[in-house]
């Protein structure tokens, strides 16, 4: 390899970032080192900053500066309401598209006991907690359709009922804008299964 | 928006690399965040480490650790062939696909006047140099078959042709358009085998 060691760290170093592979690494070591030292030294402070600095917030373990995130330390949000997602990707996705204006909480993934990951670490200790202490009436499963995220909502609506709290799911069906003969089986036939009421 | 600063000034930060818009860059920041503290780290210590180390070969301006590149080092090249390109991966592309063993002169882009970008910017004068000091006989220009590719390899050769050294042009099995950088090695060689001299 003709390269200097620096790039050829670099260029290893940038495959950590998802869906980057050598051919993309070269091309971003390249660019940065060719037109954007500025942007790279900027990068490689924010990166230090986030690691060092985002902790998990003490009440729904979103990312944040300080103990609580903006969320939980808000005193607009409806605290009877409580959604449960996966990751803070999904936060901000129901953030940005919803009404919604209770409370979340994030797992930081799902259940998956082949890999190791159970109620502790999805933090159910925390969130069985606030079923017993706060104002919850209603938990809002936002997990992810999949076996996994499945599983978890189950188990979650149970610790929920053990509490005597609502626990609800949200709608799984054929997305809007899409169109009937291009929509995988499995979602068609959950569509059909969960069908409601037309109403007046 | 309901993230830490820190998480929103990386992943600004995020988009200083080519190809990547909002969306990667919120995924990117949350897959570091949430799965590899480790590469983060890495990542920035290696953005630093390249911004701050890397500097251009005095002979060829290819990217290099010390003030020569390991190709203008060794002492198994033939410096009677300089190959000309425009950047420093088509130096890679030409190394992985082509049985090339002379020397390089990397231009770091091509004349473009609109853009500011004339002779001494592509360090012209340090290759007229290299015509005059070195035993260089033949003149490869590989740069990209575009307008502006094309325009370089002319002004080039016509400097080549005033100290009397034969100019050849890689041959265009290359499609017109397209960049050295992607094209598969087959192409690439029998672009090098098929090179010609440059018509006056």
């Amino acid at each position: 390899m003709a390269y200097s060691r620096h790039v050829d760290r670099l260029i290893e170093a940038l495959r950590c970032l998802p869906s980057v592979g050598p051919k993309s690494a070269q091309r971003m070591a390249f660019q940065l080192l060719e037109r954007d030292h500025q942007g790279a030294l900027h990068l490689a402070d924010a990166l230090r900053a986030a690691v060092e600095g985002v902790q998990h917030c003490r009440e729904c373990r979103m990312f944040a500066d300080s103990e609580l995130c903006g969320i939980c330390a808000s005193g607009n949000r409806d605290s009877s309401l409580l959604c449960v997602v996966e990751t803070p990707a999904d936060v901000l996705a129901v953030e940005q598209s919803t009404a919604y204006r209770g409370r979340y909480f994030v797992l930081m993934g799902h259940l998956s006991p082949l890999d190791g990951i159970g109620p502790a670490e999805l933090g159910l200790e925390l969130l069985e907690k606030k079923f017993s202490d706060a104002g919850v009436q209603e938990i809002i499963l936002a997990t992810n359709p999949t076996v996994e995220g499945e599983a978890t909502a189950h188990y979650i609506s149970q610790l929920a009922r053990e509490h005597g709290i609502r626990a609800t799911r949200i709608a799984h069906g054929v997305p809007i804008g899409g169109e009937l003969e291009y929509i995988d089986g499995g979602t068609l036939a959950h569509a059909f299964a969960g069908r409601s009421d037309v109403r007046e």
